[in-house]
């Protein structure tokens, strides 16, 4: 008998007829002879509507009664799943986040999970019960209600699998596993069987979102053997698993990760000096904007340097603002931007003792007509940033030229 | 400095304008150097939405779930209010059922409270924060969710107040106070600007559907003034108390109660026996359906009696043919019934004393020539059966006669 925990998101619970039709996967799941818990993210809407409602009130509402509010999107789903599963002749039982004493630290809206109790959780699946649990909220030491933040229930899932040792966290959701690419890029990209914990956390951070990373890197932690699944159609999903006896085998190339929403600022000619980088990217870092890709070029004769970064294109206009009056003051040439550039990235543990990716990559590119403007590169991945409308094209290059298509 | 429990109904949160509203009346309390507890229902339409989504999944869903399922309601009002109050300045904070650790019995749907926690509640005012509360839910032992029943919020604000030794519990809702009759039927009615809890209890149960009746025995037992005001205008509202030193001074009658959808049922002939009562009404029980006015009649020559009662005028064809069953079995002459009745009510403390006051009320109906079929009397109140076509006449020819439209 094994125990999955099978966590299903919005847009799988998002009508009376979905919350009916994962009543009877998970039911089918119980008379396969396995114990379930399940984890439920609101209907799709809700939480969006809860909040439309806070910011009528007030644009900056408190965090502290915004979790309040939208943990009862949870709520209500649990119980509306509870009545599905009892409906279809399963024993089911639902448990909200403080019943599951689901406890977190106190960061409203993005609380990190800090304990979780298995007493009543094992209690009654030892009494034979389907149990279903709020994703997504849980309570801080003095009992306020918290909520992980979007894409939480996820976290919640991995949590509860982690501390009842499940054989699987199921995260079932509206694609059908991990892809080596984009489909709608390259129609020959091909689901894959299993991929590593490193390289899910690299494919979902370069856009490719399946699960939140967090939850990855949870699972990854507590060696939870995840897997993504479709809610809609039947299938085995892809296995993420840790690096494993298997890694020899393994493709040098998992996938080609990609992301459109990029801008590039470059500034030239300032003093080479150590807190350069520093004092760039602190006023960035302060009006909340998120830098991707740095890089910092060799030191010129004249002991001037260009700095380099990328962002999401809704920041360019705000970071090249900064960066202009940081370029004054550091008495630097110019700013100069791209908003029209794009990320590809190559992912693979099987890299590492394949010296020859990186050359083969940039050839591959490069035959193409395809010119690189920034390369950044890690022990699993290789990022490039190339013109936006030059993404299709290398994607679908890189992905023949690796044998994506082949298993 | 006077501490005050608020309840606020769905009708008063029903939406975000009328939220800051209720945000606006609760500031101005403050501002007059009061405490305030706010207790407040889900916003008005908000519990039959979610009962609609459950039915639709099974009609006959476990009340477990679905306490899990409309507690939420309550939950939303409670952070949207809070969210506002802030907004206007107050610093206010909000509590769960759970978080005020109201603690009830494991009835779900119609809990009864066993305790309240004044700790948390305590801590918060003493911060000089506003507290507002779901109303409505509570936690059984096992901290299970479970619900009060429908206006259960009223309830919820007079055990609080109870516990805080609160100075008033005010509760707000449509109407500006308690009324010597419905002004619908005879305009001259006037608010009360008192009425005692006994002579609320009839007046409610009668059918002036003002405050839930659980509420008021519960305010009853635990003296806690009790004050109806409107939400939607000023006013003093009416001030339910204990019969007190003014009893003298009380009027004989304080009003008028009149129910329209009543049904009557009379089984005739029937042996007069011990048991007889309770073998016509347990069947009648047994279905669920409540019996109002009870009537049997005085030995007659043959040692057979008739037996009537008053049943809602929706459970009036159920009952009847419960009823016949019941003839044929006890071999009585016939069953009769009249669903076209209504029921008139005086009700005061101050006629315990003056002997008159029965005799007076039926020489009013009897001089308008309005016919009584049945007859009831308590020590505050005399009911009487009549058809329903009598009703507006009887009730203002009652209302003229006790004086009622005079202060």
């Amino acid at each position: 008998m094994a125990l999955y925990v099978q966590k299903y998101g919005g847009t799988s619970v998002g009508s009376i007829e979905r919350i009916e039709a994962v009543a009877q996967r998970v039911k089918k799941s119980c008379e396969q002879g396995n114990q379930i818990v399940v984890v439920v993210s609101a209907m799709s809407g809700e939480t969006n509507r809860l909040l439309g409602m806070a910011k009528a009130l007030d644009e900056h509402a408190a965090r502290r009664e915004l979790d309040v509010l939208v943990s009862t999107g949870e709520q209500v789903t649990i119980a509306l799943l509870t009545i599905a599963l009892q409906k279809a002749g399963v024993d089911a039982i639902s448990m909200t986040g403080d019943q599951v004493q689901m406890k977190t630290d106190n960061s409203h809206g993005k609380a990190r999970i800090k304990t979780v109790e298995t007493e009543n959780l094992q209690r009654h699946l030892d009494a034979g019960k389907v149990v279903v649990v709020a994703g997504f909220q849980g309570r801080d030491e003095d009992n306020n209600i918290t909520t992980l933040g979007r894409g939480g229930s996820d976290t919640t899932a991995v949590a509860i699998a982690a501390v009842l040792k499940a054989d699987e966290c199921q995260i079932y959701t509206d694609v059908n596993g991990v892809y080596t690419t984009d489909p709608r890029v390259e129609p020959r990209a091909r689901k894959l069987d299993r991929i590593t914990f490193e390289e899910m956390l690299e494919m979902a951070s370069l856009g490719a979102k399946v699960l939140q990373i967090r939850a990855v890197e949870f699972a990854g932690k507590y060696n939870v053997p995840l897997r993504v699944l479709s809610s809609f159609e039947e299938g085995e999903g892809t296995l993420i698993t840790y690096e494993d006896v298997k890694k020899m085998e393994s493709a040098i190339i998992s996938g080609i990760a990609f992301n459109r929403d990029e801008a590039s600022l470059t500034i030239s000619g300032i003093p080479d000096e150590p807190l350069v980088a520093a004092n760039i990217l602190t006023p960035i870092g302060d009006a909340g904007i998120d830098v991707d890709v740095i890089v910092q070029n060799a030191h010129s004769k004249d002991g001037l340097v260009d700095f380099t970064f990328t962002v999401h294109r809704d920041d360019y206009q705000a970071a090249r603002v900064l960066l202009e009056k940081t370029c004054a003051e550091l008495s630097g040439k110019d700013v100069q931007g791209n908003d029209r550039i794009a990320k590809i990235s190559i992912v693979g543990v099987g890299m590492w003792n394949h010296p020859g990716v990186a050359k083969t990559m940039f050839e591959v590119l490069g035959n193409e007509g395809i010119n690189m403007q920034l390369i950044s590169t890690s022990e699993i991945k290789i990022s490039v940033i190339v013109d936006e409308q030059h993404l299709e094209l290398g994607v679908r290059a890189l992905h023949a030229a690796f044998n994506l298509d082949v298993a």
